[in-house]
């Protein structure tokens, strides 16, 4: 069932400064920031040849990195992004294996503009999961 | 300079059963369990196709993850691990920018037989960063 990572997302509070270490001191491909206002954030990936690293900055008053990164002022690993082929079908299995998934358990729209749905941490080792229909 | 992402590092204080979870649930390919005692930590590795996750559980009474989860009782992520061709020359093009290595600055051998080094999570946005010769 579990898919590809398709990205390790790290939420940073200064996106300019994250996005110029990755690429001016470590070498790598980085893209343009991307606001996602329905996310609340602003996204930056680094192309790491087999997968990416997502760095997320807050947007707007209702953010939902806000309160990790008041926890975390200098920023930190946020989630891990899975690819399944059917989110649906992972979802019911998930569920009815006994993991919740957040919100309402309808999956939104991502930052690739593919359905994405986020489990809960308590549930795999306190780690944020997201799965993307792949 | 940066390479692939090699792993996803995640502690868990129970490894039999966040490795049950991987396999069982959400249906990953799952190494049986290798004890480092020279690193303090007993690892499986879970293949995901395009990397790796790697779950920590403590091992012996000197384990760097210890205090980690004493942090994060049920777990969490811990590192990430990207490859390099020259550990050296990146760990010098590093320091030289300001980044600190953990421990004496000189590669250990890691879980995969190769050099590897630990740079300070204050120099990367919060995020411990493992750097592996690839």
């Amino acid at each position: 069932m579990l898919g590809r990572l398709n990205h390790v997302a790290i939420a940073v509070p200064d996106l300019a400064a994250a996005s110029a270490l990755y690429r001016d001191t470590l070498g790598a491909e980085v893209t343009e920031p991307q606001p996602l206002p329905e996310h609340g954030v602003t996204v930056v990936f680094i192309n790491v040849g087999n997968t990416k690293i997502e760095l997320l900055e807050p947007l707007g008053e209702a953010s939902s990195i806000a309160g990790f990164l008041a926890k975390n002022p200098a920023g930190g690993m946020h989630h891990v992004c899975y690819e399944v082929d059917d989110i649906l079908a992972a979802r019911d299995r998930l569920k009815a294996s006994g993991a919740r998934v957040l919100g309402d358990g309808e999956p939104k729209i991502g930052a690739h503009g593919k359905p994405v749905l986020f489990l809960h941490p308590k549930d795999f080792q306190g780690t944020l999961v997201e799965l993307e229909q792949a």
